[in-house]
């Protein structure tokens, strides 16, 4: 039994930790609740009691035992190194540092191995293209994928989401509301605006490409990735192209999708229907379908896969991780 | 000056059609308009008379100089055979057949000297496609696509865009509206739902396919697409990777679009801002950028392109194949 940090606690991803910190009954002495001065002074519920939100300080850190880090980089990149605690981040701060795992414990809890006291947990867009990916990789040996994204609100945050739904309304009601966007996102999608590198990819982009190779732990692996910000609340869609090394039949691909944990088939090609962002939301499981071979070119597969940003893509595999650590 | 038949002028592309005709000066004696019988009674609103729109008939059809047929496939098979006037149309009845032009002015229209009375426009995802491609294809001959669309409601039609709304506004009250979807279209997406061949292709993704390949003029073309419909009112969007015979510079790639009718480079890098949906509604010109060089794979380009649906998606360009025939 330990004492438990959630740094970022009133944001879309803490709430998400903590209600499976319950849910999931982590066994925990204590929960502190951490968040920018903004925020502290509000109250999270946990196990029926309402935890008071405070800031973050280093004395508040002395006592902890394990941190989840949900407040993004420039949080994780001050606080982390001060941490003696294990950490767990879900943000991007450290994930392509060597020493550091970056683990879904599905694909590679092998990694945990290495751990000196920190995990980074992947990318979202990442998570839900490498569900499916991986079970794929070991069977076949992924050689190039081409990667377009269907990301929804809740990736850029609980601001983002409710950004989404004020607009929406004002929209439908014919009027406005302020943005900080410099298009509107009511009814609309744009190109994901993290930052843009010289080579024309903005930085999700190229989180998927160094993840994947990360995870997989395969560096000759190649990504092109188109990242998009859709008018979706908390599930990221991506369609996959993937190229790999080796032949594959239909049959070895259901077979190795069908028994990877944390995947469903999710489809009924009788009835047309496959996976949604709607489907997806709330579930544990990134759901996907629409497996078909690219007869253009050989040893080529199309595929597509959805899942709850909050959940496998955030919060559900950061809490996993500290499950499979058994702390 | 010419009798001209709107088929279809009740529908999201017909009333854009008609609005075209007027705006941009189509010399038109008289226009008559057709609907379904569920529609007939209405009045069309065109240099301000007001059209009573009718049910098409045999004998209507008799002193028609030009008909726009906007009415879907199973109309246009019905009624284009018992058409003795020119016919345009933007359904997908008639497009692979190898007697019938494939036309987008800016592309192919040359392809219209073969015309025997009747001309298909394309596709609307594969316009906004086709439109940057293009113009890259002459210069450096397109090998492989690869596309993943994020496609309007108004693709499927005036109903669909009711039905969006509709629902979004249900939604943000907390309530629900009835819905001919086994899925919440409201906040989600989903794989496009046209009939899903035995390939595991939707025909969505094989006319992109096969109208690439019509459009220009090469059938050695291979294009893989996945496309998706998105909670966007009118205008689609896709993510492009292509992959060239010929080595190209990005010089030679701006130049090719900056000098490409009916297209604009639509970016500011500087301040990461790229095209939108939002951007692209109401504009003639599809909008493009994004460009960059894909590593992964020799002479493999990515970019990103927007263009409005009932315009140079299917209306624009049925009336601008009207206006290059110079009836």
């Amino acid at each position: 039994m330990k004492t438990v940090a959630v740094i970022g606690s009133t944001g879309a991803v803490g709430r998400e930790i903590i209600r499976l910190l319950e849910m999931r009954a982590f066994p925990i002495r204590e929960l502190c609740c951490f968040a920018s001065p903004r925020s502290a002074g509000q109250f999270v519920s946990f196990r029926g009691e309402q935890i008071p939100v405070t800031v973050l300080s280093k004395d508040a850190l002395h006592n902890i035992d394990l941190a989840f880090y949900a407040a993004g980089s420039a949080v994780s990149r001050e606080w982390i190194p001060q941490s003696s605690c294990l950490c767990i981040d879900s943000s991007s701060a450290f994930r392509m540092d060597p020493s550091v795992p970056l683990v879904i414990p599905e694909i590679n809890a092998s990694a945990l191995r290495i751990s000196r006291g920190l995990i980074a947990s992947p990318n979202c867009s990442a998570t839900v293209m490498l569900m499916p990916l991986a079970p794929l990789h070991w069977l076949f040996r992924v050689k190039r994928v081409v990667v377009a994204t269907y990301q929804a609100a809740s990736g850029g945050g609980a601001k983002l989401l409710k950004q989404l739904e004020d607009e929406t309304r004002a929209n439908l009601a014919g009027q406005s509301v302020p943005s900080k966007l410099p298009f509107p996102y009511a009814f609309n999608l744009y190109p994901h605006n993290s930052m843009l590198h010289p080579t024309g990819y903005v930085e999700e982009e190229v989180k998927m490409q160094e993840e994947t190779r990360k995870i997989l732990g395969d560096d000759s692996i190649a990504v092109s990735a188109t990242c998009v910000r859709v008018p979706v609340l908390r599930a990221h869609s991506v369609a996959v192209n993937v190229e790999f090394h080796r032949p594959f039949t239909m049959d070895a691909v259901y077979r190795a999708i069908q028994h990877m944990p944390g995947l469903a088939l999710f489809q009924d090609p009788a009835k047309n229907r496959f996976a949604t962002p709607a489907d997806a939301t709330g579930r544990n499981e990134v759901l996907c379908g629409r497996f078909r071979i690219d007869t253009t070119q050989p040893n080529t597969l199309e595929f597509w896969s959805v899942g709850d940003q909050l959940l496998k893509g955030a919060a559900l595999n950061a809490v996993q991780i500290a499950e499979t650590l058994h702390v």
